[in-house]
């Protein structure tokens, strides 16, 4: 398969392009462009990098940028961050990737469990988890051409257990296999509109 | 108590205020401005209308502006008319509310059966109401004063077949007083964080 992946570089991005890498032709997209550069938050960045790569299979976006905070101190313009990052940036993904991937291709977001279990801080990043949950399940409906679009919503992982624990504190921290399989299941699985919880 | 409305004169708002104006305060507010004015998309807008009324005891939400369309007609606009509008107007309420409104206030919002069970072109509605939902949960662990957050998320109503029957078609039409019930619940209630669905 030739997969695109969104966020190569990041903690759970990085696993899901060592072992996919070796079966799988991997086109590595962020805003440095390994492969191929995107701006997740730009939909005409996002159409530019369709539009560049031909042939693709399937999508997996593990990036996006979204903003923590306590409700009390959070903007508007701090929800917005996590809008038009993570939540917009994933529906643009799939809104404009349905008209460039092949037939029957597929496309794995991701979510979070802060989606079903907030924390203090997460209101914006619940907001917009829970938002995209939906979504997928929405989208999945109408989605032509045999295409598939799923989410993985992990706990927290245990690579992140150094920088994001005290935050998770009593949140059964995932191996990362677990999660880097969930994408796998996506991908090479038959289901769409599914949220696959990995915790 | 007193309670602002926000969509008064809307299919459900209407009955919402046939309801309750015999037993309680009500302070309408629309762009039209019945009592007190609010553009639910300006955040500049909702803290005008909370310094403008002080006192109060409940908001309740039963307006946002939204657009259904099929996914693969929607633009990027087409979810930012929801975001702007239904999901971040309602966050706002909060989000600003919370420095306004009495000790042991509360937070009645709306969302609907689409967050679940979406139909064809609801996805960027499907987004916003399962991001609504998911947002309650978070920002009532967060709220401090006593003060509450919950969502009424109902099936398509009675007083709307005329309007939206047929997309809904196969889905129970639910009676307005049941639906006015679950307002009344929220903001009479001692919960918090939870999504009423009224099916």
């Amino acid at each position: 398969m030739k997969i695109i992946l969104i966020g190569a570089s990041g903690t759970i991005g990085r696993r899901i392009y060592e072992t996919l890498s070796s079966k799988h032709e991997i086109v590595r997209a962020s805003r440095k462009g390994e492969d191929v550069e995107v701006d997740m938050t730009s939909a005409e960045s996002i159409e530019k990098m369709y539009k560049s790569v031909a042939d693709v299979d399937a999508v997996i976006c593990a990036a996006g940028p979204a903003k923590f905070g306590l409700f009390k101190d959070l903007t508007e313009e701090d929800f917005y961050v996590g809008l038009r990052g993570k939540m917009m940036g994933q529906v643009n993904l799939v809104r404009i990737g349905q008209n460039y991937i092949n037939d029957g291709g597929s496309f794995a977001l991701t979510t979070g469990i802060l989606a079903d279990e907030p924390i203090a801080g997460s209101t914006a990043v619940t907001l917009l988890n829970a938002g995209l949950n939906g979504f997928a399940l929405a989208a999945a409906q109408e989605l032509g051409r045999g295409m598939r679009v799923n989410v993985v919503s992990p706990s927290i992982v245990e690579d992140s257990i150094a920088a994001y624990g005290d935050a998770f504190a009593g949140f059964d921290a995932v191996p990362m296999d677990r999660v880097v399989n969930a994408y796998i299941r996506c991908i090479t699985g038959q289901f769409t509109g599914r949220v696959i919880r990995v915790v």
